[in-house]
């Protein structure tokens, strides 16, 4: 019997691309690979922007600039799409897809803004599109989402899905940092980029909130805009009020069943439970917690970056996509449930940890307490702790609407003593966050 | 376009079965369950032991109680065994697979001693056998392993298998019970049977052990043995030393490389430090680490057992066969590496914590110094405890051979004014335990 030979072109040969065209051309692994492909998996070219940059890994013969003609080359099978953004690169994933061409990418933004279209297009012409990489980096959350936990009903997903921000917390948490500082270090060790913002405000965890939540729950992705509250304001009295309490402050995408028809995806920090799985994801790491009707609760934790554990995804998903090549067939894309209604994250109750900096005067806490009450949010304890003239005032709630919570703090803001409002951060009950 | 048929049989209705027959005939599934298994899923009949008894949610019209007929019968493409036992199950997958009908069990017993040779067995009739259910219940770690790992040099997997002994020892850390007391309350729960040897001693996590390393690392499974170490004879004071120094004790299921072709396989408890995710599993989840050369740390977590949760991870893999069923192929049986030579447990270093009960009179701790020093058994820390007459001395050695220790002890526990060896538990420092 002979071996098939799977034809593959890839665009992009930063870390990521070099570290798979690597694991490809490794001899040492090349019988695990054919075993694993059912096939021989051939690099025929390898995309670049620039032949003179270094290319590590990648032999020159292999190297083109050509990434429009690699995509809409006859002589390729599958089409591994590394080099992100969402234009020109949207075009060369459509010209493949179209003339069922079978796709692996890393492409998170595009996968989040056009992931179901660019499936169903895959579909139509028999090609798979395939895009593990997109979240959680090592972590083969998307394939287990399309293949254990297919048939099963998702209750709730909640991830760990960006490691800037875990190890920002982590430093925070393990080292008594502020948030300058972990932020300092995250950039000193190359895990935060000179503009964090699309790290520690939550953008990057949202687009994979989207994607979680497309495969979770079959929600058509486009375009969307979710709930998001990001991790720069943070402090380390936060930090430190949660260890007393029994929690660790972790930045959650979550994606949720509200009743029947209901779903709700969003990005905040939360209190979560030492003894909770997500509190021992540490540093870099991701994981993505899922709560499924019938299987009960289920982790997934590994390396969210990094060249070498990023390429580990984008190679599983090669060797998917070669042998349903292989085997004549392709992955049916995620179905879209269209009776699913967004709950907006207002509507949605949680226990929540306040804190404000009061003048400490008479009569501070009872107006303060007054307005918890008018807007029906019931404290279930309060610490006081003076410092000078000053006192900073932390509450925990009862379970309430986050618009009412929202209407309570800037209610509080306007009280002549109350300094500041310092943290708003939802506390994980009882598995609800 | 029509939408083909897979017809299903299965063979045991106890909680598994029972369990996922409901899920199977759920209409509320109808819909995802033929997206996700690309066909109808129809149950053609169910064989059990005893008509009379009841079986919950499965119609009395499909019960039979010709196990044997249905495993040859030609009516079925997937037969689904949840029988459990070595005989005569053994010869029903046989039936079903020589005839190339896909099998999916959760016969842990029977996978770790045949699994090997029955999935050989299935490739040379193009039938697919799959047996998620038989590790870690509803944790997808072999479908892992078949899919996102293939083609990764794995380095070592370290898993908690067994909720019983997880169980027990989270309680015996939470609340602080002695062994008995935990025991007694597992048992009280339904989580420990009445005789609960298979869990406490390690063998049903030695089985499991024996199938992980099978998919990760190639071995042929054929009635092997590995080193085993139960947890019976864990004392609340050795918990409450793991406390102080920053670990937990768990039940450990590890496989690991050794140099270029050396392998390991054990089970033993072990010291896991607080920050390491296998610490946060607790109760009766279970997980399994797996560190691969390019990917680097991962981990799967999820319910150990109970029938519904279970029922999943079958379900899971009655999809991939009815899918592979449908395009005319089968998954590829595993690798068998047969450069892989089986490492002694004694021969492998690891840090040990060791304590010993002793006569609190002087010159004791000398004689015990020199017959660690003997043994080349090197002390990292040392703690001593007066009880009356009586003291507790707690060592953690440096890296030390196992079979260096065994000498040490039995030494130990020869000298006059050593009451009692209490326990040598492994370490995990630095990620090896």
């Amino acid at each position: 019997m002979t071996t098939p030979v799977i034809r593959v072109g890839v665009i992009g040969a930063g870390y990521v691309g070099s570290a798979l065209v690597g694991l490809l051309l490794d001899e040492a692994r090349h019988d695990a690979l054919v075993d694993a492909a059912t096939a021989t998996l051939e690099v025929v070219a390898v995309a670049v922007r620039d032949l003179d940059k270094p290319h590590p890994g990648v032999p020159a013969s292999l190297l083109t600039t050509d990434a429009a003609g690699l995509a809409a080359s006859g002589d390729i099978d599958i089409l591994v799409e590394l080099a992100g953004g969402l234009e020109p690169t949207r075009a060369y994933i459509e010209s493949a897809l179209s003339r069922g061409v079978s796709v692996v990418t890393a492409n998170k933004a595009l996968m989040a803004e056009r992931g179901t279209s660019l499936a169903r297009l895959g579909h139509e012409h028999g090609a798979d599109l395939f895009y593990e990489a997109a979240v959680g980096g090592a972590v083969p959350i998307l394939r287990a989402l399309r293949t254990s936990l297919a048939g099963e009903r998702i209750e709730r997903v909640m991830g760990i899905v960006n490691g800037t921000t875990n190890f920002i917390l982590s430093q925070m948490t393990t080292e008594g940092s502020d948030y300058e500082t972990a932020l300092a270090e995250a950039k000193a060790r190359g895990y935060a980029e000179a503009d964090p913002t699309a790290d520690v405000e939550g953008f990057d965890a949202a687009a994979k909130v989207l994607i979680l939540a497309s495969l979770a729950f079959g929600t058509e992705l486009r375009d969307e805009r979710i709930s998001r509250q990001g991790i720069s304001g943070i402090r380390t009295v936060d930090v430190e009020f949660a260890r007393r309490a029994g929690y660790v402050i972790k930045l959650l995408g979550v994606a949720e069943r509200v009743g029947e028809h209901g779903l709700s995806r969003r990005v905040h920090p939360a209190m979560v439970p030492v003894d909770h799985p997500l509190a021992a994801v540490h540093g870099p790491m991701n994981a993505v917690f899922v709560e499924g009707a019938i299987s009960g609760p289920l982790m997934w934790l590994g390396e969210g970056a990094g060249g070498a554990p990023t390429a580990t995804a984008v190679l599983g998903d090669v060797l998917d996509a070669a042998r349903n090549r292989v085997s004549g067939r392709h992955d049916v894309p995620f179905m879209v449930d269209d009776t699913l209604v967004r709950v907006s994250a207002g509507d949605l109750p949680s226990v929540y940890y306040i804190s404000l900096d009061v003048a400490d005067e008479p009569g501070v806490l009872a107006s303060v307490a007054s307005v918890f009450g008018k807007h029906r949010v019931s404290i279930q304890s309060m610490e006081q702790f003076g410092v000078g003239t000053e006192a900073r005032l932390s509450f925990v709630t009862h379970h309430a609407l986050a618009r009412d919570v929202d209407a309570t703090i800037e209610e509080l803001a306007k009280i002549e003593s109350v300094d500041s409002v310092g943290a708003c951060i939802r506390v994980i009950d009882g598995g609800n966050p």
